[in-house]
C-alpha cells in the first residue's frame, strides 16, 4: 500500500530547517514539510502581560501568533486583517503552540520577558500547526543561544525540545505526517505534541467521519512517536550546528544552512 | 484519599437535566453539573450555510455557539458582546461543541436546515464545553422527537448519543470530571467526547503543568470511559421520558422534570 | 373585555423573584414577570470609570449591560458577540436600566467601588426592560444587605426601591403589563419607572401607530401606578425576608425561595 | 427669574431654519437653536430594508443616522468613525428621531424607497436631538415638495408636521429649550415629540439628580406645548415659502432665505 | 478653450475663508473653493502621542482627521461611523493634511502640546483634501493667534503658510482646480501643497487613465504654483485682519467675515 | 561621497527576483531589494467587484493588499489581523499597488476576472512598495504568459511593464533606492513610479524635514529614471526566460531561477 506521493504510511515528508531565516527577531527559522512552508519567529520585549502584573506572577511568558498567507492555500483565503478578524481556526491554532511551547520553558528562567512567536504560513500543504511547534521549538532554542539571549534569561528557559507531528485514518489505514490531500478525505485526524523525552504534551484526536477505537488511538499514538523520534534528530542537529556565540554570518541570518531529513 | 467536595477520583458531580427549559427555541435543557449550569437550545432555520450552497453539498448542517453570561464566573467576566469579539477560548469551545454534534448526525437526514445549538453558561464550575456537548446532545435528541422535527426532517438525523466528560491529573492522581478548583492546578487536563456505542469523536489532552506518559493517558481514558457510560443512561432517561408526540405541558415548557444521576 | 391571556386591562402578570439565584456575584435574582425571564446579577468591583478619576469625582459608580440568549425570543436572535456589536436596543436598555438604578443610589456611600449589574433575558415574552430594573434593585438590595456590602458600603447606598413597568394602548384600551403579543400590535407603548414614594424616574412613552392625547398620557401613568404599589410590596417582601447577616444557605445561594405576587 | 442668557423660563431660544441647505440631497435644512447648528439631509433610494423585503411589508421606509462633528462639543469629541463604534447616546438618539418621524409618514405612499435622513451636528449647546427632529420634518417635508418627490411619492407622504422640544426642571424652576449649561445642571431633563395637531409622539423624561411628581411631569408637558406651537409656525412658514415647482434657485440650493422666530 | 464651468483652463474656483465658523474649537474655518465646503478645526490639548512619550521625542504633535457628511456627495455615501471603520481613502487624506501641516510647523514651538485638526466635508465638488490643507492652516494660524496660543505656545509655531491646489489634464489640457465632474474624467490627476515660499512639501501626481510624460508633470507643477500663488494672498488677508488680541465678536465666533478671491 | 552600505548615490542595491515561489496561486514571485524582500502573489477569480456589477461596467478589474509579517521590521510590529484593522499606511501602500498595476493593465483584456495582488513583506529594509509594485508587475506577466492566462483572457492585458524606486535627499544628497536606516533620516522621500516606455504613472514627494524646491524635484526624478532602465531590463530578463507555455518545472514552482541584477 503506497500513498499519494508514493510514501509509506509510516514515512515522514521531506523535512527541511532553514535557521536565521529572517534579518530582524531575536532568531527564526524556515521550516518546510513537504509542500508545507512557515516562518517561525522569535521576538522578545522586557514587558509581561497585564494579567501577570495584576497577580504578581513571577518570571516570563511565552506567546503565539498564527497567520497564513492569503496566497498560501489552494483557493486563494481572505486576509484576516482585511476581514477584520482572526477566525476560530487561527485563534485555536496559535493557543495550541503557545501552550506547546509553555510546557517546555521554565518561564521563570525567562525573566520579566515576554517571547512571542510568530508563525507565517508561506505554502500550506497539511500540517500547518504541527511544522509551527516543531520550528517554533528550534527557534526558541536558538533566541536561548543568542547573545541577547544568554545575556538577558537566567541559564536556558528550554528545558528540552518539543515537536509535533500530525497523524490520521485515510482509507481505513492508519499513516504519518498527513498532507493537505490526505487530510481532507481522513476519518480520523490527529496531532500529537510531544518531548524529547517521550512525554505527551497535546493530545487532539477528532473524528472527522466516523469515531475511533480505543485500538485504533493507540495505533495511531505510536506511529507519532516513531515520526517524531526522527523529527527530535534533526532539531538536535540544527541546534548543535549553530554555534555558540553566534558566527558573524549565523548572527545576521546569511547561514541559510538547510538541515534534512 | 478524598477530593475537595469529598468525591471520589471515579466519581462523577450531580447530574441534573431539565428538559424544553425555555419557552422558544425547538428544544432546549438545563444542565447541571455539580455547580456548572448550562442552557442548551436547538433551534432550526430552512437554509445552508453559503459555502455548502456555493460547492451544492448536499443535506443540512449542525453548528454551535457558546457564551457565558458575565457573573457566571468567579471573577465577572468581560461580556463578550461589549468588547467587539469572541475571545479564542469560546471560538475554540463552540468549534468543538459542533463537530462532536455533527460527528453523530446524518446531515443528510436534516434535510436543507441549519440546527443552530446555542450553549450559554449560567453558573461556571469546570466542565462547561463537556456538559455543553452533553446537554446539546439530549436537546438536539428532543428536537428530533418534537412535532416539527417529526415532520421536516427524514428519518432522526441522530444517530446515537454522545456526551463528554473532562478528566485530569490532580496532585498525582487521576481524577473524573474536575470542579473549578481541581481543574485550576490540575498538572493534566483532558476531555473526552464519545459516543454510547464506545467511539471516541474527540479527545483533547493537555498538559498544563507536567507532560504526561502514555500510561496516563491510558488511565485517564479509561476513567473517562467509566463516567461516560453512567451520563448514556440519563441521556436515555429523559429521552424516553418525553413522549412523542409531546403533551401540551412538554411542548410549552411547563414539564420541568428533572432527571438525575 | 379580556386580554389574550385572560387577564383584566389593569392586572399584573404572575411575577416571581428568586434571591441569589447564582453562585459567583455578590448577589443576584431571577426575575420571572409571566413569560418573561430575567437573571440580574451585582458584581462589585473596587474602582471607579476613568472619567470620575479624570474629573476627581468622588464617590462610586452604577453601571448596567443588557444581553438576550438567541433562543430567548420567538424567532432565534442573532449573537451580539457574534456579531461583532451591541445594537441600538441593547444599548438603549442598558442605558435606561443603569440610570434607573442611580436615581436612587447614593453614589458617595458606595465608596470607590463600581457596581456592574448584568441583566440577561432567559425567555422573552415583553417587558424585558421593566423586569430588568425592577429585579436589578432586589439584587442591589441584597448586595447592600450581604456581608461584603455593609463591610465596604458607608452606610444602604440604595435610598428606596425602585421598580418599572410597562403600560400601553392596545386596540384602543390601555393596559397594564403587555405581554409581547400585545406589546407588537399596541398603538402607545409606555414604559414608566418609579420610586416607592411614587415619583418619577423615567417615563418613555412612544407612539409607534398613533399619535396620543394628554388625557391617554396620564389615564397610561395612572394604570402604571396602580401596578407598581404591588411591584413595590414584593420587592420588599424578598429583601426583608433575606435575614441580615445572611444564613450560610443564602449566601451560597441554595435558598431559592420564590416570593410571588 | 431670569435664566443664564436672559430668557425668560417658557421663553424658547432664537430659531432659525434655512432651507436647501446642501447642494446635493433631495433636500436638507441647516436649523440653529441658540448655539445649536444642525444639518438636516434627505436622501432617497429605491429600496427598502432586507426584513421588509424579508417579511413583505409593503411601502417604503424612514431611517435616520445622527452624528456630531468632533468639534461641534466643549471639548473635543472624538471621532465615531476611528473609534469604530458608534456609542450608546447616538444610537439612541438616531431610533428616537426616526420613530418620531416614521410617527407622521404614511409609509406606503413613500412606494418602495427608503428616505435616509443625517442629522450632523455643527455646532452643540444643548438640544440636539429635538432640532434634528425638528429640521427633519422640514426637510422631509420640501423632499416631498420636490420635483423627484412628486413624481416618486404617491401623494405627500408627510400627513402632518412634527417638531420637539426639551423641557427641565433646573434649580426647582421648569424652564423651555434648555442650553447646554442649564442642560448640565438640570435636575429632570424631558423631551417632548408632538405633532402639529397636539398630539405626543414621543415623551421621555428622565430625573437626571432627584425623582419628580406627576404635578411637575404635567407642567413641563404644559410648557413644551406652549414652546410647540411656536415651532410649527416657523415650519409652516418655511414649507409654504418654498414654492411648488421649485424655482431654479430653490433646487439647486442657491436660495438660502432664512426663517426666524 | 473654456470648461464646464466657464473657467479658462488656469483659473481657480471662487475662494471663500470664513474664519471662526464654529463656537467651541481652538480656531476654525468654513472653506468654500466652488461647490466644495469644508469645516476645519483645531482643538489642542495638553499632552503627547503614546509614542513620542515612549521615545523621549521633545515638543509637540499635529494630527489630522478628515471626514464627509454622508450628504455631502451627489449619490448619498455611507456613514464611516456606522460601517464600522474609516476607509483607506479618507485614512490616506488624513495622513497628508497631517504631514502637510506638519512640515511647515516647530513642533518644537507647540509644548507638549497635541493639535487635533478636523476637516469635515459639508459639500462636496472635488479638491475637498486640497481645501482642507488651505483652510487649515489658516484655522492653524487663528490658533496661534489666539489667546490660549499666544500663552501656550513659545512662539509662533507656525513657520509660514502652506496652501494645497488639485491640478490635472482633462482632455488633453493641463487645468487648475478641478470640480468634481472634471476629476472624474481626467487622464492625469495631481495635488501640490506648496509652502508660502515656493518650496513643495507634497506632490502626488497620478495617472488614472495614460501614464503622463515629464513635459507634462512640469506643465502641472507650473499651473498649480500660478494658482496657489493666489491662494497664499487670501490667506493672509484673513489671519491678518483678525486683530490680535481677537475681539469679543472675533472670539465668539460671531465675525463671519467672509474673505473671497 | 559613500553611502552607508558603500553604493554609489545613483546606485541600485542588489536585486533578485525568483519566478513563481509559491505552490498554489496562478503566479508569484519573491523579490529582493538589498535587505527588503517580498512575496508577490496573483490570484485569478470569476467574478468582478459589486460596484462594477451595479455600474455595468465592462472587463474585469485588478486589486491588491499589502502586509507586513510581524517579523519583519526592526521592532516587532503588531499583527494587523489581530489589532483588528489594516493601519492607514498599509491601506495608502495598497491603493498605490492597485492603482500602479491598473495603470498598465488593458481591463477589458481580463475579462469577467478579478486578479487578487497579494504583496507580503517578509523583510523590511525600506522600499517595500516600490519592491511590491516590481515584484508584482513579473508577477502579473507570469499570470498572463501562465496556461490558465492564455487561455482565460483575451490576448495579455498587461500593455507594457511597470516599476517602482524610492529616491529621496539625505544629508543634502539625492540619492536612489533608500535602504531603511537612509528613508529613517532622509529630508525628502520620493516615490515614483513609471512604465517601461518612460512614461510617469505616479509621482509622490513628500518634505519629511524641510520643503524641496522644483530643482530638487527634476533632480530626483531623473535619480529614479536612471534606476529604472535597469529595473525593467531585469523584469524583462525573467519574464522571457520562463518558456511559454510553461514547462512542469516551472509551473510547479520548482524552478527557483534567480535573475539578478
Amino acid at each position: 500500500m503506497t500513498r499519494i506521493d508514493g510514501r509509506a504510511p509510516d514515512e515522514l515528508r521531506n523535512l527541511v530547517i532553514r535557521p536565521n531565516y529572517l534579518a530582524h527577531p531575536l532568531a527564526s527559522v524556515l521550516i518546510e514539510c513537504g509542500g508545507t512552508k512557515v516562518i517561525c519567529a522569535v521576538s522578545v520585549e522586557a514587558k509581561v502581560p497585564p494579567w501577570m502584573k495584576a497577580q504578581k506572577v513571577p518570571g516570563g511568558w511565552v506567546t503565539c501568533e498564527y497567520g497564513m498567507l492569503p496566497a498560501s492555500t489552494h483557493e486563494r483565503m481572505r486576509r484576516e486583517a482585511s476581514s477584520g478578524k482572526q477566525g476560530g481556526r487561527t485563534m485555536e491554532i496559535q493557543r495550541l503552540i503557545g501552550r506547546s511551547l509553555r510546557a517546555v520553558v521554565d518561564l521563570n528562567e525567562l525573566g520579566e520577558n515576554t517571547a512571542s512567536v510568530d508563525c507565517d504560513v508561506i505554502d500550506a500543504d497539511g500540517g500547518t500547526r504541527t511544522a509551527s511547534i516543531t520550528g517554533s521549538a528550534v527557534a526558541l532554542a536558538l533566541a536561548c543561544r543568542s547573545d541577547w539571549g544568554r545575556k538577558h534569561f537566567a541559564g536556558c528557559p528550554l528545558r528540552e525540545n518539543v515537536a509535533a507531528v500530525s497523524v490520521g485514518i485515510v482509507g481505513g489505514v492508519p499513516m504519518l505526517d498527513l498532507c493537505y490531500e490526505e487530510d481532507s478525505k481522513a476519518e480520523v485526524d490527529m496531532n500529537v505534541v510531544m518531548t524529547e523525552s517521550g512525554k505527551l504534551v497535546e493530545v487532539q484526536g477528532t473524528a472527522e467521519g466516523a469515531p475511533f477505537s480505543r485500538a485504533q488511538l493507540n495505533e495511531l499514538i505510536d506511529l507519532a512517536e516513531h515520526g517524531l523520534k526522527k523529527i527530535f534528530r534533526i532539531q538536535n542537529e540544527i541546534v548543535d550546528s549553530v554555534t555558540a556565540p553566534l558566527t558573524a554570518a549565523e548572527a545576521t541570518g546569511d547561514l541559510f544552512g538547510e538541515f534534512q531529513l
